[in-house]
């Protein structure tokens, strides 16, 4: 038994050798890549006088490429998020990117910056979106990441009003997934609840969890999670449910964690930039539309993308602004405008409308 | 030039050859790590029933090699953050690691969690730091995060005092940056500033700063930086240093950013865990000891570590709980309990005290 434990020790030695090794290779490799970045930049400068460093379709092109060739047993995934990791500390050796995003630090959209950007980036919190806005168009930030809809409020229509007044592109998404608390204060009895409020939205959200451990407990819609949470913290009959964030500064406890009825829950985010993406094999397009105030507008948009076999994956009606538009649709489309059928389609659309923007076609998010 | 144009798109294209067959040399041996990984796993449980698969000693000795080793051009720290991703990988690998921490998420503990543990760690964000270290005691959590010094409040106490009735180990330590930040409501005349509100710790950060933006202004300490923020929510006349949470929280502007004197300003956290961690090679330890209420108690603390040439990096003197301790001292030293040196000064202090423990001894954070 002695021998044998010794045995197996030596073999752990081993392989922690064998480790070091590959350690050592791989070390080697990661700054032999780093070099060949600094390459690419030197070749840049030399083309151009102000070269585009990042370019998402060749970004998300490489992480399709790695999550395609995996074998494992690493998983696609977490492969996928080492090369983010990689190419973010090379991109940030040929040119470091700033990222204005919707602040403060420590909020889901920094979330969404570190995963699409990753950690090599710079991280420029910003109060409101106009501004995030404003400092990409004005060249002090790279790029921005605004959110576009959230679990509270549905679509964020102050970014899609800000895509109005604004000639920047999409040139990308990141979806996060969100979950729901169910949340008592320390007033509340847990055996007399009698109203759950919440967000209409997270209500139904959570309307299965919700029908199978409070059956007929009245479900109170209010204007956001977080004035939920905020009420019940001297009520005793009433519970909430909201984030983590609102539990945490209102002193709730959590007594279901998780309460989402479908856990692939996201919640999604739109990367802007002054530079349009290129194609890059799987990419989304995201529209801007003003239709005419006429009797079947909105099918003389919608026919030409059934025609030319493109799927929508999201449409959006803003109101218009008073005497500007009719109406605004923002649309998302599978395909990029480079694509002949996707081209096509908008220039048949282009005669029955008053305005048609391409806010931006960009990868369909990998991660 | 139109030739030369096309020799630097050749070259661009030749130089993205290169990497992509780079990537797929690293691919392979990511994967490869993951399988040696997979193995010292299998050969960890032949050995034990319930073997530990974390060791952070071991895990900074490797951090410390690569960083050695790091001829670039990627920076140490750059390429350390990679590879603790790659652990942090491979250890999922092996048996996913749940750390409990102190929430929200989006807070800086996660933050924390994070930067040591990788973003493969099992994040469970807890409401109260005793609930982070009952859930490592009861064994649902493998390893807790708390802080233990923020620039609010100093010290944080409820920490130490966990401690007191914990029998845990301190494993690691995590560091962060933190900013301060001047705020302003949206009532506030810039011009007329009259008070400055914040936290004691706060105002002496950003001393030089203010002695030279905001000279004979008079500086308000309140309880904490985030009761600063609330309060000049409603003033004309005032402004707060607080961080970019209360700032969007309540609603101020950021009028100046980033404005402690020394932007090496961290925030400090432990990690706790069941298990001891072995000897780094650089290696932290703290202790807590309970003197006896008699004068020259500290001085025969102190003078062991003194004579055997330790350096302390930290001392803190906590109330005594009424009955049990006169003074309770919480101390950081540079070296390991197994360390010769640390080991002989702790054996000359104990007849003098009436309580010495050994917290933890843990590899110096290396990122």
């Amino acid at each position: 038994m002695q021998q044998q434990d010794k045995d197996i020790t030596l073999d752990l030695e081993k392989i922690r050798q064998d480790i070091d090794t590959v350690d050592e290779q791989i070390q080697n490799l990661l700054n032999r890549r780093a070099k060949l970045a600094e390459a690419v930049a030197k070749t840049k400068f030399a083309q151009e006088e102000n070269p585009v460093f990042y370019r998402p379709e060749r970004e998300a092109q490489v992480l399709r490429k790695v999550m395609e060739r995996n074998q494992g047993p690493l998983s696609d995934q977490t492969i996928a998020r080492l090369f983010r990791e990689i190419m973010s500390a090379c991109l940030a050796l040929e040119a470091p990117q700033s990222i204005a995003f919707l602040g403060p630090q420590g909020t889901f959209t920094q979330a969404a910056v570190i995963k699409h950007f990753g950690q090599d980036a710079v991280m420029r919190p910003i109060t409101t979106i106009d501004e995030v806005f404003r400092e990409v168009e004005s060249g002090s930030a790279h790029y921005g990441v605004v959110p576009v809809e959230n679990s509270s409020e549905g679509v964020v229509n102050h970014t899609l009003d800000c895509f109005r007044a604004s000639h920047l592109h999409v040139i990308g998404e990141v979806e996060l997934p969100i979950h729901h608390q169910f949340l008592i204060s320390a007033n509340t009895r847990k055996d007399s609840i009698k109203q759950i409020y919440a967000h209409q939205q997270a209500l139904a959200q959570c309307r299965q969890w919700l029908d199978a451990h409070y059956p007929g407990v009245e479900r109170v819609p209010l204007s956001s999670n977080a004035e939920a949470a905020r009420r019940i913290r001297n009520e005793w009959h009433s519970a909430a449910i909201a984030g983590d964030v609102a539990a945490q500064f209102y002193d709730l406890e959590i007594l279901h964690a998780n309460i989402e009825d479908n856990p692939a829950n996201t919640t999604r985010f739109l990367v802007i930039g002054r530079e349009k993406s290129s194609r890059s094999g799987h990419d989304k397009t995201s529209l801007l539309i003003s239709a005419h105030d006429r009797a079947g507008a909105l099918m003389e948009i919608l026919a030409p993308f059934a025609k030319h076999q493109i799927t929508l994956t999201s449409i959006e009606t803003r109101p218009a602004l008073p005497e500007k538009w009719a109406y605004v649709f923002f649309i998302d489309l599978k395909g990029h405008v480079d694509d002949e059928n996707v081209a096509n389609a908008l220039n048949e659309i282009r005669p029955h409308v008053k305005e048609l923007r391409v806010l931006g076609s960009y990868p369909i998010a990998v991660l």
